[in-house]
């Protein structure tokens, strides 16, 4: 049922990236990038400590020097094995050892350097003390675009988790939704997404009812009953590269107005898809989608914004939101995922995943919008 | 099978602990203390959003002021069910919003605060980049302390995630270790840990003979072979409070090494546990264990810190390690876990968790220390 999976990266293609990374760090005027546990790490090294702790795991780009990756000495054996491990140099430190004392003659001493947005600001605090000269800024700040842009190997994956997310959803159609748990159908959703693939799941939303009008619910003790619409939004990472997908579903037949928010929804859906291409800020996704809501009348009841990208991770930039006027590039790919939330009573949300091709945009979701009826 | 479930904790207890960490933070000098998602969010107030995003949730304490949670506006109905929700007011912001500046007034601007060690640096720079003349610290360094001394409930849940931890060990001694995976050991320790009332397994290392000498190495492919030596070091959560033991199995009859290495961690173990009373400093505990190991000739392969504090976090302050001048305290839960590590031969590691009592130690582990022979 798992589809075959692709080449591995080599340390040739960790390679490439950190020196793309390392290229693009300097035309942005930094001495450098700064990366700590989380998906750029990833990205660049294929490197993925065991477990996220408070010892300092750090790797230091900059443009004409060896990639050095600070790891604490009990875990050197394991970064020794990353799949990128042979094109970085390890510098280890010890317990006792302050490992900002290890990093700091890695880096210059007056240079501004980008670091990854989830590296722990303790360890920010330590470099900021060590080297009071030094600059910081978030990578996602300073480079948003460093991983935006996906190469065919990475396209493949996405898709790849897109289709298997689709798979799962065709199955999850057929389960009994009425009488049971949002947990118990998100236990579910959990083993589909497994069964066609995915070694890790993030997220298994089931929003019933009222709960269906907070966006980021769960899934929670709730009984789902006859006459619920269900907003179903899950995800996870297959071969290193996210899914995520949202459908919202009815357990028996929906009334008109719950039939109306949908199509509204559905609609704004295509709306925001039709305006993909090419060299179009982000944010005019966002206004597509968000114009055909709002001259529906329920422009306060779309409360987040329309989308955003991803590939290592389930969220990442860019991000389809007012004031993001970043271009769109062929190869990016992100999420449009408009929602109606009508507190209290219900709502919808209709995701896919898109990428933005020579001249247009492809959904890497295929499941029909039109609204499933469930049992 | 599983142990009942202790009392939960109240919004009157979060108030007590918010109360409490506001007050120790202006005895340290700082105008508060600010605390992302994470072990001492979940602590303070019983809050863990369900994702991990680049959305900022960001708790601020500050003596003689009402708890405020910054959280985005989306997550906000969840942050409203958290258990100290009662004790906090919220401040939402909406996607398109500058967190930061949703924030900033909410400090004092030239404020020095301690800020939680796991907090994003991208947060942290956002906030620095908004209130130039304010500093930061990280929680564990300005106030170590903080969680460190656990209270009676406390006590209670440490003490039952141990024993379910010692249940487990004393299933898995009965599985069979020959001709199988390091990896379907793991398995077998994750499922048993959840069996005996685990809602969360954070590691399951099994280190079977050269795997054994690196004492972070996690469960590979190694398939575990007659004479090896195992290292078993498992733990996770259960009632929201962590557990952390290892030891030391052999597949058939050891050799006198490796029975006189196993005999050299088991009395360091217990000279580091002997030293253990109020008053004490950490670092003396772990020149208690490490003397033992040096004395035997074995000090270069003991590469690793002797311990680390427990509690909503399976590693955090107060550490047992050179240096570590911190006095313990009674109540203070910390692991004793002397290794030595054979580069590619083998490693023994043995672990318990131990509170600090009125007049000595008390070990919240008591499965036996003495080498078990496994199948």
């Amino acid at each position: 049922m798992k589809a075959d999976a692709p080449a591995p990266f080599t340390a040739d293609d960790y390679r490439a990236r950190m020196e793309h990374a390392a290229t693009t760090a300097s035309d942005a005027g930094l001495a450098g990038l700064l990366v700590g546990p989380g998906p750029d790490l990833v990205w660049l090294t294929g490197y993925q400590p065991t477990a996220m702790t408070e010892r300092l795991t750090l790797l230091r780009l900059a443009p004409g020097e060896d990639p050095v990756l600070v790891v604490p000495k009990l875990e050197a054996p394991d970064a020794e094995q990353a799949p990128g491990a042979g094109a970085l140099t390890l510098r280890d430190w010890t317990d006792g050892q302050d490992p900002y004392g290890t990093t700091a003659p890695l880096l210059d001493k007056a240079g501004r350097y980008a670091i990854s947005d989830s590296t722990w600001a303790m360890h920010l605090l330590g470099l900021q003390e060590q080297l009071p000269d030094s600059s910081y800024t978030a990578v996602t700040k300073a480079l948003p675009m460093l991983r935006a842009v996906k190469d065919a190997a990475e396209l493949e994956r996405v898709a790849a988790a897109g289709a298997a997310a689709d798979a799962a959803y065709e199955e999850i159609k057929k389960v009994t939704f009425a009488g049971r748990k949002e947990t118990d159908v998100a236990a579910d959703l959990a083993d589909l997404l497994r069964r066609f693939g995915h070694e890790q799941v993030d997220f298994t939303v089931v929003g019933s009812g009222p709960n269906g009008a907070n966006p980021h619910h769960e899934a929670g003790d709730r009984v789902i009953g006859h006459g619920d619409m269900v907003v179903l939004d899950f995800g996870g990472l297959m071969h290193g590269y996210g899914s995520d997908t949202t459908r919202t579903v009815h357990v028996g037949e929906p009334t008109d107005e719950e039939r109306r928010v949908h199509d509204i929804v559905r609609e704004a859906q295509q709306a925001g898809f039709e305006a993909v291409r090419p060299g179009v800020a982000c944010q005019d996704i966002d206004r597509a989608a968000r114009a055909h809501i709002t001259d529906a009348g329920y422009g306060e009841y779309f409360i987040h914004r329309t989308g955003h990208g991803i590939g290592t991770t389930t969220h990442e930039p860019p991000y389809m939101i007012e004031g993001e006027e970043q271009p769109l590039v062929p190869g990016m790919c992100f999420s449009i995922e408009p929602g109606i939330y009508l507190p209290g009573r219900f709502g919808v949300r209709i995701e896919d995943i898109v990428t933005v091709t020579a001249d247009g945009g492809q959904r890497l979701n295929g499941t029909d919008h039109a609204m499933a009826i469930v049992g």
